[in-house]
């Protein structure tokens, strides 16, 4: 166990928008909500999946909707706390531990909101070890969990909560309440006992975003270069150096989808990449060719900053380097491709490790 | 108290029909889900209002969707037992009756279904006095009595329980559940008191059709005109005699839309009517006139047998006589117009009762 502080949240923040790939929501907004929770409530501990007892109700917090619309549509930041409450109601039991459902963007952090106001702990790990755009697409999910009840909540003072008979009907149902609520909402899911956690978690990854954002600043302030502090603490590869050229984005069935034109400077001169997102960035194609996909990490890193670009901070001119960074274990089983793998997303390609074609593991 | 058995529901299926103004849901499919209860867990009790202790907790049950839909997909049944024992487990209550939303079309029926598996008794009465396309559309909403808690439940075994700020939320999320439940749900909603229903019930009209139905049936036993038996109960006015020529039919957001176009006939040749419809007939457009709007009743009656044809029934050729009934007196109030009146169906019309224009009320 120790203690998350706003200092140590900052750190969470960029890190997490390096796995959020992309999308994942704009961790700014996150930390934010997290920062104002923690200075009102105070600090919040990080505890080891392995501190929880067997029979202990874990709960993930998320923020649900296109990361488009997020930024226009602040939440105040208690929302969460209802559907926490009325989760718990429904249950007639108390939460022992909040989760994080993706290490990725927005979500590495709204555990923090909700878990400082009701004094509780957020567990070291996630359900994803990355960003991912649908409810179904955890390592829970691998294991059986099923994401309800689940409960949502608006800004407005409207509530949901869900039972489905697998966790693509809750996707499928969620996701439609959260564009009614105007295209963002606050949900508690995948309620679930200390010991299915041990065994499904995606374990360390709050302290793995964490050493990532360190590291980004480290290499700021020390004037090295921050794309290796990434690679250096997250493992991956540059797979492409290129510009800016166009980025088609829209909101659609409550997804920031498109895609984005980079050309190629540097080494890669002469070369064009393509990004294709849903919330998160799924597949790139350099020439025609897709050199990584789903379920690896696709993220662009500014040259100069090592910020990671968002999809919706993603304009004309920006230099970036973008890295290819291997998923987590889990994701690469028969089970794992099926619920993310790119052929789910459309893309009739046969998923190949990123450290199969562009060298060893780091 | 009375009881009803697989004799009544017949004729309440009938007259159902009626006062379902071309919608609320084919009447067969509800009386076919009723007649199955019934015939397997007994007869239903149905009682005045004023028999309910102030204290008892009465929920009303329906079937949500467009007609359309429902008729291809035939509910199991239990979805509605579902549904209520869901409301009843967050509500940590026993439900002591069963009400109609609507005395209009399946859902006349409906609450049978449930009422007959569960041992409850169903009250004379509903929130409507007809059908309505929309949630938010019960006299219940005029009283202040909220939509939520509200439980919805598919065929498949999914299920959802709403809290909404009010009852216009209430319909947003539910339609879209429905629609992502394949079109149709089954829904106990409107959770109140015996006190509320007391004050907000439109009194009598489960009787009402039962008598439009019996009306009908002997008319045609005795070969008098069952058109004249429905205006007998019913009160209202012939407004249009006329051959279906045109049905204009689309399944839109999670409704039946449309236009039907009829010539007239005998005292009404050389003339056109056109009649709007969403679920339900909205307004009766005669040669470019408005003669009959909601919330009085439009409804088709076949020149021959008095059947009433629903929007989904209605097909070229039809002989018919449109009928236009006064609504239940809540409606023609400023406030019950700003809830059901043309202007909240998009038509920049004022609202005019059918017997100011056709003569005095039967």
């Amino acid at each position: 166990m120790r203690w998350i502080d706003v200092n140590n949240l900052e750190d969470i923040a960029l890190g997490a928008a390096v796995l959020g790939t992309g999308g994942g929501g704009d961790p700014y907004i996150g930390k934010l909500m997290a920062l104002h929770a923690i200075r009102t409530h105070g600090p919040v501990r990080l505890i080891e999946v392995d501190e929880l007892e067997d029979e202990d109700l874990v709960v993930p917090a998320a923020m649900m909707g296109a990361p488009t619309v997020m930024i226009e549509k602040l939440p105040r930041g208690d929302e969460i706390v209802e559907a926490f409450k009325a989760l718990e109601a429904y249950l007639g039991r108390s939460v022992k531990a909040v989760m994080c459902i993706e290490a990725g963007g927005l979500n590495s952090t709204t555990p923090f909101t909700v878990a400082s106001q009701l004094g509780l702990p957020v567990i070291d790990g996630d359900g994803m070890g990355r960003a991912f755009p649908e409810i179904q697409m955890v390592t829970l999910t691998l294991h059986g969990i099923s994401a309800t009840p689940m409960t949502l909540a608006d800004d407005k003072g409207n509530g949901a909560l869900l039972f489905t008979i697998n966790n693509y009907w809750t996707e499928r149902f969620a996701r439609s309440i959260t564009i009614d609520m105007g295209g963002a909402s606050m949900i508690a899911l995948y309620p679930m006992t200390g010991a299915q956690a041990k065994k499904a978690v995606v374990r360390g990854t709050i302290s793995l975003i964490e050493r990532i954002g360190q590291g980004i600043r480290q290499a700021r302030k020390e004037k090295r270069d921050p794309v290796e502090a990434v690679l250096g603490v997250a493992g991956g590869f540059r797979v492409f150096h290129g510009k800016i050229l166009d980025v088609d984005r829209r909101t659609e069935g409550g997804f920031a989808r498109g895609e984005a034109t980079l050309a190629g400077i540097d080494e890669d001169r002469g070369r064009t990449l393509k990004i294709h997102f849903q919330n998160e960035h799924l597949v790139a194609i350099c020439d025609g060719e897709v050199i990584v996909s789903v379920p690896d990490l696709i993220t662009l890193l500014d040259v100069e900053t090592g910020e990671p670009i968002t999809t919706e901070s993603m304009r004309y001119g920006l230099r970036t380097v973008v890295v290819g960074i291997p998923c987590a274990n889990p994701w690469r089983t028969p089970e794992g491709l099926e619920l993310v793998g790119p052929k789910y997303f459309g893309y009739d390609i046969e998923y190949l490790p990123v450290e199969e074609r562009f060298g060893e593991r780091a």
